[in-house]
């Protein structure tokens, strides 16, 4: 079985150009759910996928199915299947999401070729929403697909301009029928960037994910006094912006703190908002993301406790009003051992070293794991960035990792 | 001489209607200049002076100036000028600017009805973009009247879509001919609400303006590095909104130490943009604006020059690029002492309490100060909260405050 790099890549690069952005250095894209991007990149990979002759379909929540069922597969078994995700963060990367999708109709493409007969039939999947970055929290097609959410309070989640997630999906005519159902899957197996730089610094082509780490999602508040900037002693201010920024950097403090108990922990405050944000106004209100991430739940807990403690501190010492609101927490999972087998398996077969690594980012895969066995494969990222147009991995790298992934896939597609 | 404060509360409340906004407490406007509400707002000043018999020009900033002219009046001689701005900044209250004008329109009615005989013409002023929201910097039509601003320059400005300030005036039908020539005036006086808490803690209903702050407004930048939230370790981040955070307490430290020397010293930041500005993304790039000020300018050098070392630390500690651009610096200037005579005067006659004050706000007093004789008049600010929906003055105050105004106008025009 031989994964054809350059046909990959080229899919990766076409894909690439719906809603790219302008960039000095790397190549940058923003694709929006239910924007005329995402629009574009869909109707490209159901293209592909009838390239290939796999059936196309899409359900009510824009997950779009490509089922490959040849004569050997049963159409009755349970399908094996891979995947990933087409929309992005704005200005993100082109590899986060896509390769894991065209690495999955890659890998169909080389066991066609190599007349390999699986005894499953395969899909591929490209789910919606699964950076929350439209309509927030993220995961949404995976979360609905692994029976987490349900269809109707999926389809009514709002975006900031109150546009239902239906609405959007219908406008891009991309809401179609039904609800694709994780359970029925046989197994499940992600390839995904790393975005952190273990593989590269180790020189390894592919990590395999034991466990992705929880997180808790918050928003936090700080309310002070809009007053003129000129005019307003020092003194006698409630500066919002100023409150806000002791505790940035207590939670780094926090979270730097708890890297000595558990290295794998992270806190991040990435979105901030200031009103009204005019240079001669001291900040009335501030709004921020909190975004706390480890493989255990007891460290996101303390940092949260912590963050918590530096909200009642600044309270006390500035006349500002705070609130925090935890919107979501993920618990971490575990990978299932049968696929995580198939794919060192895969890994020794092809002659590609394999290492054990843990995933700080969230997947679909973390959805799709309540629901089946389900695996995770990481590609090294260079520099370990993403989320940026400076995300990249080098296409040998991709090649190396689909073909593993092939490997995996046809295994779990024979027993 | 007797201000009717029903009338000048009915102008200003009835100014208040345009760019209304939505509060829960106090009450709220926004006026861009060039936007529909400003339109509005000249529309309703323009009427009003001509109500009052006045004559109406306006020039090519879309400074409007109402000319009275009685009989008794050389129209030749230099006349008084008076008047402040119309534009407010995003959510400011229905004072800052307002006051001034229709306290100088006010003062002209009084007049007339104690047929009062002024031997100069008498001018009053609306004067664009004081606040500097739209097209930066502020201050920009009387900057053109004292000839510190050439209008092709003025004109020129563009706002953040491009647009330029002629055309946006052009677009109000706001675009008039020649350009106000404030050293032609004999004098000017300005009432302004004061935005501190100074006059109401000491319960005096006007305070006469020594001296207006000198400022310089600077552009901060952070780059650091777009990455992803969850997958990056703590100790490999470059996090823009971290070094900001550090930078905004740092400039915070500084002013507080600074008023241990000069009380008056005030450091804001006061608008801060994050990008990409999403949750799950650690901030690549911070924009921010600081806003330092005194009456003696030596306070803004050292604070400006701590700002700078604070960038030089932040830039060996954490591994992000910083950059300071001092966008404009303004002197602080004395008030005249002619002028301010006539106010003490006019407060004694009227049997008013004035107390002598700084300004730590600029105003447009501020530029004409630079062409011709001026001062500047104060009424309180209840908490001194301005720049606000919850700005308030007690409306006994901008009656007695214009009385003082309108004695101050009548004792220039006939010497």
């Amino acid at each position: 079985m031989r994964v054809n790099q350059q046909r990959l890549r080229n899919d990766i690069e076409s894909n690439a150009e719906f809603g790219a952005v302008p960039t000095d250095e790397g190549r940058g894209r923003t694709v929006l759910t239910g924007s005329k991007a995402d629009c574009q990149a869909r109707n490209f990979f159901c293209e592909r996928l009838r390239d290939t002759g796999l059936s196309v379909s899409t359900d009510q929540i824009g997950n779009i199915v490509g089922r490959w069922e040849p004569e050997s597969a049963d159409p009755n078994a349970a399908p094996v299947a891979t995947g990933s995700h087409l929309d992005s963060v704005p200005e993100g990367g082109i590899f986060d999401g896509p390769l894991g999708v065209y690495a999955g109709l890659e890998s169909v493409r080389a066991m066609q070729e190599a007349e390999f007969e699986p005894a499953r039939p395969i899909e591929i999947v490209n789910f919606t929403e699964e950076e929350g970055q439209r309509f927030g929290g993220g995961l949404i097609g995976s979360a609905v697909a692994a029976g987490e959410m349900r269809i109707e309070d999926a389809l009514a989640i709002e975006d900031t301009d109150g546009i239902l997630l239906g609405d959007a999906l219908a406008d891009i005519g991309y809401q179609g029928e039904g609800v694709i159902d994780a359970s029925e899957w046989d197994s499940w197996i992600e390839l995904h960037i790393q975005q952190s730089k273990q593989l590269e610094n180790e020189n390894i082509p592919a990590g395999i994910v034991t466990s992705i780490a929880g997180l808790s999602r918050c928003i936090v508040e700080f309310s002070g006094e809009a007053d003129h900037a000129g005019s307003t002693p020092m003194n006698d201010r409630s500066d919002a912006l100023a409150a806000a920024s002791e505790f940035i950097l207590d939670v780094e403090q926090a979270t730097n703190k708890r890297c000595d108990v558990s290295e794998t922990a992270v806190g991040t405050v990435g979105r901030l908002t200031v009103s009204p944000n005019a240079p001669n106004v001291i900040a009335g209100t501030v709004s921020l993301t909190l975004d706390i991430r480890d493989i255990g739940y007891d460290s996101i807990e303390s940092i949260v406790e912590k963050a918590q403690k530096s909200l009642d501190r600044i309270e006390n010492e500035r006349s500002v009003k705070t609130s925090i609101e935890r919107l979501w927490d993920r618990q971490p999972v575990e990978m299932s051992d049968r696929c995580r087998s198939a794919l060192h398996d895969a890994g020794i077969t092809a002659g590609f070293e394999t290492l054990d690594v843990h995933s700080g980012a969230i997947h679909d895969s973390k959805n799709i794991a309540e629901a089946t066995d389900a695996a995770l494969l990481f590609a090294p990222s260079r520099n370990g960035i993403s989320h940026s147009p400076l995300e990249w991995t080098d296409w040998e790298d991709c090649a190396a990792a689909t073909h593993i992934l092939a490997g995996a896939i046809a295994e779990l597609s024979t027993s």
